[in-house]
């Protein structure tokens, strides 16, 4: 046995200390409560799957990022690197046990071996909801809805800019390059990263000059949602299905968002702008297709991004039943990095008050007491070393409380002395004067 | 690509259907709201560590089952078998950054690749929580007093079986047989698996046959909390710090039992047996140990074991202040189980209405009636397709739903239509009286 061996976490992998824990558990919960109002059920996946499951789908770079080994029983594994993918397998494992149109999300860490000289971690916490089993609009519109409200309900004005994948291989045929549609779409996806002129290079010897002019007249266009739309319609031929879907799901939202109370004074406000240059690069999208921006910070890119796709379980499943879906992924480090920068992380729930040691034979009756505050909703811990009482006030500074009760002689009858950290101040007080006050 | 991969999950992993998840994250919860209520805050650890941390402690039967390979870098690396050792490492690596006594828990997912054929798991969550760096009878009462509260709130009446380390070693010492103590410890706490002939054959082999009768008359003490702890500490020796901390922490939790008002009825009851036989087989338990039963169902087990130990990070550490605690850990399969055969599993929270779609027009007005039931805590799906009510109906059924709205031409406005799927019956009410009828 080693004598000493270095403490070191791996590079890309994080501690989380209990304030940093404390805020994402937090965050989560919020998620949750929304996504549960909704009638979304949680599922699980194991983190391990079998290596072929999880690169069925996958290219050269999954390839290259995956955590990929033989287990004891040399089995080909790997850690999942998305939660796409494992639940794609577990609809076709279990489609008969589930209940179509399935409204699921699923939050649970993946792990990619990402260079992490662009501040990218190694393991993350993702954090995906989908409707499966449902190609109406009223699913394209409830994904988009809950994202508006799961972000309201933390205090997020967003904005979610929209596009339809079909409408632009519409036109993509209308001008006669259909057959290049991946290449192109993924050109346009980088557009924001390499800028105009280098995109406008890669379609022209793509598709040739006039083409390149004609795709970068689509993804250009410019005005409000209709007018956008409009100008979108007549650059592929005219009205379809998909410019249809569009106009139906931005009246859909109107109609809500005007409807919405609990938006209070945001309730006038349009939160889709039609934007022809979303892509998203994933080759699996046919439908809607979405990215969402906060109004106070959007330079810090889209914090919740998906869309529509076909045949979500197709590769594991045998029979002809196709099963599509829309869905939607919430980036939680980024959403948490922006809370922070706009000082509205959530933060109740934290204990704010302690009872002192005075007396090392009292802890049974300390409980007592705390049991009290605790059956108010108060989370209230008991210090278990009697340590000079200056020393606990500075340990319960330290760990960020307001409050420290100092128990008297009989900690359950009569009056206890209050400790206001803030105010440096002791009052004495009955035990519901104290829960009225730390409340 | 492949055409057609088997949808299959690695023996020992499972998935989570809906049901199953919403319980085991609604018991999570449960219990996290009562560490929180207490002052300890949630940490996370990477679930990938370097192989040589992780394995410090281990012997032959960790290095056996632990998932350990080498990543695109070449690191030795593994996954973790538990969330003792990332905490030892944890606490190593932050001290400069915590506050003592520090008072954690950790819920996650480990791993480990055991034998199937014994019904274990791959990979499962443990369910942490200590109280390090503090000596005190008053730590080692909260985390008993913790574990009661916990599992009281669940609707579960226990009792603690309850032992003291240090207090076996005495005994030990006093019949000089402390340089076997190691090999005695493991093969007492083999007894109730290997039954007591087995165990006096071991121990005589150990000790000769009178030291393995004086062992056996040790463990095997009965009686009330007070006649045990009199018969074990004469067995000792006599009065010793460790008979004192047993005494103290009895009647710390006799006292906070009895001002318990929380725990009603059961206010009287004693949740201690001192049971001189438990040990714990882990090595690096050095004061109390404890194991915990169900008093409705004692035979599945404990759920819910511990204890103290000296200086944890101490691997990991190269200053000589070794950091003392006491811990425990909840089997969440084991206790899901045992919730399940007593019918106390949580249920709050699930989604029980449904909006039908009767007009595909109207998914925003839907939404905006939906979000009037979710203000008021109720959680309300919206069904997205238009199909046939009776169809809408089967479904709420298979969803396990109790109500569905069928909304009328001006959904927010007026009676809507409550379908009771229970009783069959339609009633018609405003969405204030179906408020009251779904609550």
């Amino acid at each position: 046995m080693a004598a000493y061996i270095e403490p070191k976490v791996l590079k890309g992998f994080r501690d989380f200390l209990p304030p940093a824990e404390i805020v994402r558990r937090g965050l989560i919960e919020k998620i949750e409560n929304t996504f549960r109002s909704f009638g979304f059920v949680p599922i699980d996946t194991p983190a391990l799957e079998y290596a072929e499951i999880l690169l069925g789908k996958g290219g050269g770079e999954t390839e290259k990022q995956i955590y990929r080994f033989k287990d004891n029983g040399e089995r080909d594994v790997a850690l999942r690197f998305d939660l796409t993918v494992p639940f794609a397998r577990y609809v076709a494992l279990h489609k008969a046990e589930l209940t179509f149109p399935f409204k699921r999300y699923h939050i649970g860490k993946v792990w990619r071996g990402e260079n992490t000289q662009r501040g990218r971690y190694r393991e993350f916490t993702q954090c995906d909801f989908d409707i499966i089993g449902s190609d109406s609009a009223a699913a394209d519109f409830e994904i988009l809805y809950l994202i508006r409200t799961a972000l309201l309900n933390l205090g997020l004005d967003i904005t979610i800019h929209v596009n339809h994948r079909g409408l632009f291989n519409r036109f993509l045929s209308y001008i006669e390059q259909s057959e290049k549609s991946a290449d192109i779409l993924r050109t346009v996806d980088k557009l924001s990263k390499v800028g105009a002129d280098e995109t406008k290079k890669t379609l022209t010897d793509l598709a040739g000059e006039q083409n390149a002019e004609k795709i970068l007249e689509f993804i250009g266009a410019k005005g409000d949602f209709t007018e956008t739309l409009n100008r979108i319609t007549e650059l592929s031929g005219g009205d379809c299905p998909e410019s249809e879907r569009l106009a139906s799901l931005h009246w859909h939202m109107l109609e809500a968002v005007s409807l919405d109370e609990a938006a209070g004074e945001n309730k006038k406000a349009d939160p889709f702008i039609l934007d022809p240059s979303i892509t998203r690069g994933l080759d699996y999208y046919t439908g809607v297709v979405f990215e969402t921006f906060l109004n106070e910070l959007p330079d810090i890119g889209s914090i919740c991004s998906g869309g529509r796709y076909d045949n979500l379980a197709g590769l594991y499943s045998k029979d002809k039943d196709s099963i599509s879906g829309v869905g939607s992924s919430i980036g939680l480090d980024r959403l948490l990095a922006a809370l922070e920068s706009l000082d509205k992380l959530p933060t109740e729930n934290n204990c704010r008050v302690a009872i002192a040691c005075v007396d090392a034979d009292k802890s049974g009756q300390y409980q007592a007491l705390a049991g009290k505050l605790r059956q108010e909703g108060i989370p209230c811990e008991v210090f278990t070393d009697k340590i000079d009482l200056v020393k606990q006030y500075i340990l319960a500074e330290k760990k960020g409380l307001r409050y420290v009760i100092i128990p008297g002689e009989n900690p359950l009858d009569g009056a206890i002395t209050l400790r206001d950290l803030a105010e440096r101040r002791n009052v004495e007080v009955s035990i519901e004067e104290a829960v009225l006050k730390i409340k």
